[in-house]
């Protein structure tokens, strides 16, 4: 219903079809918009369309960046012969938090999912294949310690083990079912050090 | 810290200064908006100028609408001699939703507020004792039942009831310190019909 104006009710729709805004969200955001001075609104949109036009994934990890290769590959500090595997880019800056690791990433942008459909070919697995053709002494799987990640977690296993290269698991420091962005630094950390070899 | 593109970040902050939308929901909506087809994006982006830009107040109640006048006030359906003060566009539309009153409207923009700073000047006050020169009836006060909600309603009173327009007060069915959008429309009616005179 609209008591406003169609331009309103179109806003209120908009913001609800974003993830975790409920309809009253919606409206009071709109509200708050509408109340904004000119410039901010301008501001935010200007922010939007750019982030959106210029943000990529990085050419070798699949990180979200603005440059062909992220600053973590592009990184002479890292070490380039271990990735860690994740799902999304969102887990990459949970680790990146902790500051202590020193490798490099492979970000998944997914996990396997057969109830969802998702296959190996529906998420970055065989650029991950590919760039194990290079010098890589340990791939680390960091996937979320869910149904899907677990899954994905033991067919990168299976497919990496006959080429030699270690491939070691995070610890189940990390709570079963949690989602790893939300976990504290500390227990990140624990799961790091704790890895075992699969 | 940024660990993707400073476009990002930026993205980021700009949405975590919105109402309600903490960080961890900002980097949430940011990585939804960069994977967001461009056409979504856009229209998202439009949706927000255009809401911005032809969205005003109703000259006459100052209910938020793309017209000089809203489609409430410039209804001959609706007692014009009837007004309901209330606070914010968020509670006009809650009593709308009831579908059962059929006065008009006065939005204040807010409500007298010493600690806040806000006095009579600040709220859409002087342009309603303007509206009482012409032929109304009754004021109906329908300004939250907060603190401020209250103390703006005894000061409506005051100021009116020398002119000799009946003032009422929507009856205290509606739970002291809650926010009129968000209680159910049986609720509202109950106080609505239950007002007494001031």
């Amino acid at each position: 219903m609209n008591y406003y104006s169609d331009y309103i009710t179109k806003l209120t729709e908009e913001l609800g079809r974003l993830p975790g805004i409920g309809h009253k969200s919606a409206a009071r955001l709109a509200y708050h918009i509408i109340n904004m001075p000119k410039e901010s609104v301008k501001e935010l949109t200007d922010v939007i369309t750019a982030a959106r036009e210029k943000v990529r994934y990085c050419s070798r990890c699949f990180n979200l960046t603005d440059a062909e290769v992220c600053p973590i590959c592009s990184s002479e500090k890292r070490n380039q012969a271990q990735i860690m595997v994740v799902e999304n880019p969102r887990d990459l800056a949970a680790y990146e938090k902790t500051g202590k690791y020193e490798g490099v990433y492979h970000v998944l942008h997914g996990a396997i999912s057969p109830v969802l459909g998702i296959g190996p070919a529906d998420i970055k697995l065989k650029e991950l294949i590919k760039r194990l053709e290079g010098d890589i002494e340990e791939l680390i799987i960091a996937t979320n310690s869910s149904l899907e990640g677990e899954a994905t977690a033991m067919y990168i296993s299976k497919l990496v083990k006959p080429t030699g290269i270690k491939v070691s698991r995070i610890a189940s420091g990390v709570p079963v079912g949690g989602d790893l962005e939300y976990i504290d630094e500390v227990t990140l950390l624990r799961a790091l050090e704790g890895r075992v070899t699969l």
